[in-house]
């Protein structure tokens, strides 16, 4: 039985589009939060196989979405590098900075997948589960976008800490680019090994770098892990989820092979239909407040993301993660006006 | 005598290219810093005539840039609506917050010129002691970068309550921006009035906005503002900075009718040159960050500027303000290297 969703990444129009939302296992859903409270911490949740793939198919049940999306954290990387990562409640993560290049001595060169082996374990018990025509999706975050949190230690507005300092050492950086190049794309593999049907790679982050940077720090590290993954997984699809590229996604998407491409909520989609789609499969991009506001303005929100991209190949999408606070009647009517029933 | 910013605002090519920096009297000057501690709070700088004339000359005694920027803040004007704005020591400005339309009735309609007084007599002590070749520029914020605030009450992550308030009631915030339109205009003229060469509007938060918020929040406001202040200035230089236009700008240039166009460090600078230099000139676009770096990175950053503008109609800035750490000897390098002596 076919997967709408891997249709599309193979090129094909369906009608309706396939879709799914990025956080869609997540703290709006209330069966998420009754589990969120059991497991303790956000990543005693993340490396319990048992609850994160309960919470991976949570949504799936709800709303019968056409992906599930592996419950994790881009920052399950870092901590598999020997950098400690925290979830402080209701804070964000927190990690020790990486102030300079004697910082990197704390990190090993090489991914500890025995940290990552429960991540793997719930791949197999979701794909055991999912009904055959639901794609499962594995992701990891860019090296751009997991770096900035790794020198900055913590979310910040801008993510200045990465960008100034990749300015005052690009030898140093480059080496923290390579080692996460590496762990990424192994990562992947084993994602792929255990499971997933096609991965994400989310640089959250790329749209604050000037254009050299977004072709050094986003472009180039994402093209050498579409190489590896490849190399390793013949064939395996990767959807590029650059936030914020602008008028620099044609070229991220030429350069880097990914198959499809992420579209956030701020992109004029009549360029993107234009420089976008007519090379790769196109995801997203409905504001994810315009979701949150629901009514008038979530269905013109939605019409105008389909009128744009669903007569080409098209995966319904947010342009970025489902909100906390979003109702769940939001979703329901999103769906419906999607799905036209 | 001719004022070079203003010969590039017509049209001209100048070499070396005029340059000023956004946020040039401020915090990373010493000399700033002392004035500050005397003048009280924030706003009681903004609104000293004789101190605001001071700051806005100081950084052309230090380093010779061809514009002075009146020294203030764009959320003058809600105060001058009756929306009280303070500023507490690091940690940006205050307003209470617009949650509704019944809060709009706590706001003037017209903007109470009693309380921008201050300003205006700013621009006439600093145009009185100007070189003669020195342009002076005023400016204000667009309609949508003051509203973020107004609905906020302060500066968040990602300015979300306005851009949800103006799904959940377009019809509200429309008024609210009628009232900003109205303000901003009157308060460019009597700034042109007191003796401005030219004037930015800074919409600093445009880019978080989705195409179609974009042409109705950022470009219509601003095309009327535009309108409004050239019927009674014929003539007017008005310099619009939507930042993170990306894709957007050459729609915003062609629409609102700006002069000329502030270019974000994000841009693309081969689009920005063939799509937007083409029809105006253009002012930006060196990484905060790069400069505060400094070094080889700095070098490279000011000659990818030079390399991409400096051909037509250019006026050197950053692409955001400066920063308050920024070392004085870097932007001599950057002045240096700009000027080649």
């Amino acid at each position: 039985m076919n997967k709408p969703i891997i249709d599309v990444l193979n090129g094909s129009a369906r009608k309706p589009p396939p879709v799914w939302l990025m956080r869609q296992a997540g703290r709006y859903l209330p069966e998420y939060r009754v589990l969120r409270e059991k497991a303790g911490s956000f990543l005693d949740l993340v490396f319990n196989p048992e609850l994160a793939a309960e919470v991976t198919l949570q949504p799936i049940r709800r709303f019968g979405f056409d992906a599930a999306i592996l419950f994790s954290d881009i920052l399950v990387v870092p901590q598999a590098l020997g950098q400690a990562v925290t979830f402080a409640v209701g804070e964000g993560p927190l990690l020790d900075p990486i102030k300079d290049r004697t910082d990197f001595e704390r990190l090993t060169s090489h991914v500890d997948h025995t940290v990552l082996a429960p991540v793997y374990e719930t791949i197999r018990r979701v794909k055991s589960t999912l009904p055959p025509t639901v794609a499962l999706l594995g992701f990891c975050g860019a090296p751009w976008t997991v770096a900035t949190y790794m020198v900055a230690g913590r979310g910040t507005p801008d993510q200045a800490p990465a960008r100034l300092f990749a300015y005052r050492d690009a030898a140093a950086f480059d080496v923290l680019m390579d080692v996460l190049v590496e762990a990424s794309a192994s990562y992947l593999v084993r994602q792929f090994q255990a499971g997933v049907d096609a991965v994400q790679v989310f640089d959250t982050w790329a749209g604050i770098l000037p254009p050299e940077q977004f072709a050094r720090w986003c472009i180039a590290p994402t093209r050498r892990i579409v190489t590896m993954v490849r190399l390793q997984v013949p064939g395996a699809k990767i959807i590029g989820f650059p936030r914020g590229a602008g008028s620099l996604l044609p070229r991220y998407v030429a350069e880097t092979g990914v198959d499809a491409a992420g579209l956030d909520w701020m992109i004029d989609r009549t360029f993107a239909h234009e420089q976008v789609q007519c090379s790769v499969p196109v995801q997203g991009n409905v504001d994810p407040l315009a979701l949150l506001a629901g009514g008038g303005a979530l269905d013109r929100a939605v019409d105008a993301a389909m009128e744009a991209f669903a007569g080409g190949p098209f995966i319904f999408n947010l342009g970025h993660g489902i909100l906390p606070e979003t109702p769940i009647a939001h979703v329901e009517q999103m769906l419906k006006r999607i799905r036209g029933s």
